[in-house]
C-alpha cells in the first residue's frame, strides 16, 4: 500500500501548491457516462479501491472513501493499509462526503476537483452548501501532472449507423433539435452525453465498455452544428457524411476554446445535470452567452423512437431471443449431463450465444447470472474464484443484453434448475402477477412513469414486500441499456408517450435465500381512441419464455394465465422459423399453454 | 332583466368615480370556503345567474360571466335580455376572464375587485400577468354601497365540540401548532379557512350550507392566539373554555387592524390559496412582518386523525350505515308497492332517514340521487320540477353523507331497481373491481396519492375508459365533506400517512346512458413492519351493503368475491345489534355472501 500512500502525499503536495485544503476524486468521466473509460479511471489510481462506484476526498491531515453497499467488502480489503477511511454511503449516521468536508473545513479554505469530472448541478449545490460556511471550490486539474503511466484515452473506430436503422438522417435530426430549441426561446444547446452525440450525428464506435460511443461533443445553434471528435477515427464515408448533412468537425479538445470564443448575444440552453462544470463555467464566464438552464433537447427526442427504429427494435428483439433459446437449450442439456457449469460459465455461453447471431455487437452490459442466494444481490455480477456452480435444484437468475445496430436488449428471466421451494414459487408468481398487471395496463395519455409505478409494485407491496429499486427505465437505439428521461418508479414525472420504450422487471430479493425478477423490454404505444380521450398501452418487444415450472398457477386468475399463454404463443411464433433441432425443440416445449399444462 | 341592467349600471357609475376599467366579481368568500353564504353572493346579485359557481366581469362597454359546464343551460336562461355573455369555461377556444380582459384593456387600466373574495395566489398571479401589458390591479369593495337589502351575515351560535370527539384540548393543539410553526422557523400563522379554526378551537356553529362551522379568522404566534368571532354568538362554557386554553377572543371585523399593528418583527406564515388578497396584502404592507409562503400548517395538523376522533369517526359510520339502511329496506318496500318515487323523494326519505339517528346534525351535502341517464352527470343534483320518477328497472346513484359530532360521512352506492342491461352490470363489476383494488391495497410508508391513483383508475382505463375526476379525498372531523391536503387523484403528491381518511369512489359514466359509482370512506393504518420498511393498508369505515344484483360473478376473481363477502360479512356484524324487524331483515339479504349466492 505504500504506492497510495505515495500517490495520496504527491497529491497533498499539489494542493499545497495550488492553495487547496481538500481534494476531490469522483467515478466519473467529462460525459457524466454510467461507464467510465480506464483513461478518466483516476479514483482508482488514487485510492486502489477498483469498485465501479466511489468518491476519494483527500484532505492534508485525512483522506476518505464512499461507496455504496455494492462495494463494502471490496473497499474494505482493498483500502487495508492505505490511510483511506472507508464511508459506507447509506448506512445510517453515516456522513456524505460534502458533509465530512463542512464539518471539517474552515472558513477561507477551498475546495478542489477537475471540473470536467462533475456534473454542474453538483457543483453548483455544492457551492451553495460551502459558501454558507465561507468555504470556496475550485476547479483544478491536479491528476493529469501526478498520474504515471496513465491509459490512452479510448480511441476506437468510428462509424456510421445507417439511416435504416436509425430512420433519419443527421440533418433531419438537427432540424428537430432547432425547432426544439425555437420553441424553448434558446439559440443553442451543448451535448456533451455520449449518447447523445452518437444519436444526434448517427456515429458509433467502441469507446465505452458495453456502450457503442465515441468520446465527443457536438454544439448545435440555429446556423450551425459542431462536432468535436478526434476525425482521424473516422471509417471512410463520416466525414462525407457529416459534411453533407451540415455539421462541421473540430478536434475533441476545442470544445473549451469553441465555448469561450462563442459570439453575437447567444441564448445557450445547458442542462446541468448533463454539462460538466468546467464547460458550464466558461459559458458562465462567457459575456456572450445568457445560460438558459433546462433538460437536453435530444435526451428527449431521442427517447421517443422513430418508426424504423421500432421496426429495428423488434428484429433486435427476435435475434437476442433466439441467442438466448440457443443459450438456454444448451445450459439445460449440460446441466442434464451433468457437465460442471458455474455462473461465469453461464456468462460465457450466454456472451457467445448473442456472438452467433447476426449482426450482434456484443452485450449490452455485464451479465448478471445469480444463482440461488447470490441472486437476492441486486448488483451481484460472479467472479471466477467466488462463483457458484449451479446445482439440480433452485432458481437462476439471469439479466442479460445484446448490442446489434437494430437496437439495444435488455432481459431478465429466472429459471428453476430443479425443485424449488413453495416460497419460491409463491414469490415467483408474485413476481409474475406484478409483470403482468403493468404489461397488459391502458392507460390515459398524459400518464407518468410515476402514475404507472404502483400497478406493478402494488402487487409485490400487497404482500409487504417491496423490490427497492425503480420498474422499468428506457432502453437506447444501439447505445446505452439505460436511457431516460422515461422512468418507471416513485413519483417519476415524465409522461410515458407512445413511441418510447419501458423495461417491466419487478422482483422479490430475500437476503440469503433467492432473488427472482422478470423483465421484458415493452414500446409504449397507441391502444384506443374515443370520447375518454387517447389511450396507451404496452407492446412487448422482448421475444423469451418465461420459466413456467416455478409458477403456482392456482395463484393465477384466467386473465393472467391467458396473457402468459398468448405471449408464449407470440413468441413461439417469432421465433421457431430462425430455430432449428434441439433449440426447436426446446422452445415448443417452454411455450406450451400453462392452461393445458394445468388442466 | 332591467334590475340587473341597473346593477351593472350603478356598478359602472362605481367603477368610474374609482378610476376602474374592469371589475371583477367572483363567488367566493373571505374565508375561500366550497359553500358561500348569502352575505358573500354578490355575484348572484349582479348577474342574477343563481349557480354555485361563475365568476362576473364587468368593463366599461361589455359584461361577461363564466361558468362551467354544469350550469351552461341554466346560465344561459337566467342571463337572458341582462346583456351579460356567457362565457363557457373548459369549452374549446373559450377564453379565460383574465385572458379576455387582457385581450380589451389597454396600458395605464385598473382592473379592481374586493380584495378580501380572492385568495392572495390568484390576485398575484393575474397581477404579474396584467403587469406585463402595464395593467394595474387594486382591491376596492365597489359591493356594500351598492347592495339593496343585502342579506344579513351568518351568526348561528356557537357551540363547544367536545374533547371526547375531538381528542385534543385547543390548548394542546395550539401546542401542534406552535411546535409547527417553530420548525418552519416561523413566528406565527393566520387562519382564515373556517374548517381550520373550527378545528384549532373545537368550535363548532351552523353558519354554512352542510358545514358546521362559525364565520371566524384565528392568528396564533408563540406568545399568543387570537379568536376573530361574534362572541355574543358563544353558547355558555364557550368563552370559558377559550379563556382556560389560552384564546384571547375579539370581534372579528378586528382581523384587518390587528394585522396592521403585528410588531416587533415577526416572520407570518401563509398560505396563499387559503388566506384573501386582503388580509395578505396588510401583511405585505406591514413593514415589520416578514411573509413566509407555505402551507398551512393546520390543513396539515388536522388531516392526520388522532386515536379519539378515529374511535368516532368508526361510530359516526355505524349510525349512518343505520340511516342508509332504513332508508334502502323501505325505499325498496315503497317501490315494491307501486308508490310514486321520484329522485327528490329519494333525497328527502334519506334526509329523515339521518335525521332520527342519534346526535345526527345534519347533511354533509346536498344528496346526489340520480336515476338512470342522470347518474351520467356527475354533479347532478335533482330539482322537483325536472326530476325523475323511479321505475323498476335500471340504476339508481344514490351519493350523499352526514354530519354527526363524531365524524362526517360521505357514501356513494348504486343500486338496481329492477332489471339492468349487459352493459351496466359490466360497468358496474368494472368499477366494483377497481373499488377493491384500492381499497386491498398495502403500500409503502411515503407512497402518494398520486402514486397509488392507478391500482383502481387502471382497473377503469384497461378497458379505455375513465371517470375524469379524483379517486378519493379527505374528509373532515365534523367538518367539511372535502378536506385535503390528501387526495387520490393523478399527479398528487400529498405522502399518504397512517390516520389520514379517504374516499374511495371510482366510477363510470356514460353519457345518455348509466352513471356507476361505489365510495366508502377508508382509514389509512398501519399494516406491518418488515425488514422491507413500514406497510400501511386501507380500514373502511363506511358501513354499508354495496348492492350485488348487478354483479357478473364471472368476472371477478377469487379474492375479490372474498373481499366482498369479508366485508358484507362485518358490516352485517355491526349493524345487525343496532336493527330490528324489515330492515334487520333486509340487511340480512343484502349481506349475504356473493360465495353462496353464485354456487
Amino acid at each position: 500500500m505504500q504506492k497510495i500512500q505515495d500517490r495520496i502525499a504527491a497529491l497533498r503536495e499539489q494542493m499545497t501548491q495550488n492553495g487547496l485544503s481538500a481534494y476531490i476524486i469522483p467515478s466519473s468521466d467529462p460525459h457524466m457516462g454510467e461507464y467510465v473509460p480506464d483513461f478518466w479511471q483516476a479514483r482508482k489510481y488514487f485510492s486502489g479501491f477498483t469498485g465501479s462506484a466511489g468518491t476519494l476526498a483527500v484532505l492534508r491531515g485525512r483522506c476518505g472513501l464512499w461507496t455504496d453497499g455494492r462495494y463494502f467488502i471490496q473497499a474494505e480489503r482493498q483500502l487495508t493499509g492505505s490511510g483511506i477511511e472507508l464511508f459506507r454511503m447509506g448506512v445510517g449516521g453515516v456522513q456524505t462526503y460534502p458533509e465530512f468536508l463542512l464539518g471539517i473545513l474552515q472558513k477561507g479554505d477551498t475546495v478542489g476537483f477537475d471540473g470536467r469530472m462533475l456534473p454542474a448541478s453538483d457543483v453548483e449545490s455544492m457551492e451553495e452548501k460551502f459558501a454558507a460556511k465561507g468555504i470556496q471550490v475550485r476547479s483544478a486539474d491536479l491528476i493529469t501532472p501526478l498520474w504515471k503511466n496513465r491509459p490512452l484515452p479510448p480511441a476506437t473506430e468510428v462509424y456510421l449507423h445507417g439511416e435504416k436503422y436509425a430512420g433519419l438522417s443527421c440533418a433531419q435530426k438537427l432540424e428537430q433539435v432547432r425547432a426544439g430549441l425555437k420553441q424553448e426561446g434558446a439559440d443553442g444547446q451543448i451535448y456533451s452525453k455520449l449518447e447523445c452525440v452518437a444519436w444526434l450525428c448517427n456515429l458509433r464506435a467502441s469507446d465505452i465498455e458495453y456502450n457503442p460511443m465515441a468520446v465527443s461533443y457536438a454544439a448545435v445553434f440555429q446556423d450551425s452544428a459542431v462536432l468535436f471528435i478526434d476525425s482521424s477515427r473516422f471509417q471512410p464515408g463520416v466525414a462525407a457524411y457529416l459534411e453533407q448533412n451540415g455539421v462541421t468537425v473540430r478536434p475533441y479538445d476545442e470544445i473549451e476554446p469553441y465555448l469561450k470564443k462563442i459570439g453575437g448575444q447567444k441564448t445557450v440552453r445547458v442542462d446541468p445535470d448533463c454539462i460538466n462544470y468546467e464547460l458550464f463555467h466558461i459559458l458562465k464566464e462567457n459575456p456572450s452567452c445568457r445560460i438558459q438552464k433546462g433538460s437536453d433537447l435530444v435526451i428527449r427526442l431521442k427517447a421517443v423512437k422513430n418508426r424504423t427504429e421500432i421496426e429495428n427494435f423488434r428484429i433486435a428483439h427476435v435475434r437476442d431471443g433466439c441467442a438466448m433459446a440457443e443459450f438456454c437449450a444448451d445450459l439445460e442439456k449440460r446441466l442434464e449431463q451433468g457437465e460442471t457449469v458455474t455462473e461465469c460459465t453461464v456468462c460465457d455461453l450466454l456472451r457467445e450465444a448473442r456472438a452467433r447471431q447476426t449482426h450482434n455487437k456484443g452485450e449490452s452490459f455485464a451479465t448478471i447470472a445469480a444463482y440461488e442466494e447470490n441472486a437476492a444481490m441486486m448488483h451481484y455480477s460472479p467472479k471466477p474464484e467466488t462463483c457458484k456452480t449451479l446445482q439440480k435444484r433452485g432458481l437462476l437468475l439471469i439479466d442479460s443484453g445484446g448490442q446489434y445496430p437494430e437496437g439495444t436488449t435488455d432481459i431478465t428471466r429466472t429459471f428453476a434448475l430443479g425443485p424449488v421451494t413453495e416460497e419460491e414459487k409463491r414469490h415467483y408468481t408474485w413476481v409474475l402477477k406484478a409483470h403482468i398487471a403493468l404489461a397488459s395496463a391502458v392507460f390515459l395519455e398524459g400518464t407518468t412513469g410515476g402514475g404507472v409505478d404502483m400497478v406493478c409494485r402494488g402487487q409485490i407491496q400487497k404482500h409487504g414486500i417491496d423490490y427497492r429499486c425503480g420498474t422499468g427505465h428506457g432502453v437506447g437505439m444501439f447505445g446505452g441499456v439505460h436511457e431516460g428521461p422515461q422512468s418507471i418508479r416513485p413519483k417519476n414525472d415524465v409522461v410515458l408517450k407512445s413511441g418510447m420504450n419501458i423495461t417491466n422487471e419487478p422482483g422479490i430479493y430475500e437476503e440469503g435465500k433467492h432473488g427472482i425478477r422478470t423483465e421484458n423490454l415493452m414500446l409504449v404505444t397507441d391502444a384506443m381512441q374515443n370520447e375518454y380521450g387517447r389511450f396507451l398501452r404496452f407492446e412487448i418487444l422482448t421475444c423469451f419464455p418465461i420459466d413456467t415450472a416455478p409458477i403456482l398457477p392456482e395463484l393465477l386468475t384466467k386473465d393472467e394465465i391467458l396473457w402468459l399463454d398468448e405471449y408464449h404463443s407470440r413468441v413461439c411464433q417469432l421465433l421457431s422459423p430462425l430455430l432449428t433441432g434441439e433449440t426447436l425443440e426446446w422452445l415448443k416445449r417452454k411455450t406450451r399453454p400453462l392452461n393445458r399444462q394445468v388442466s
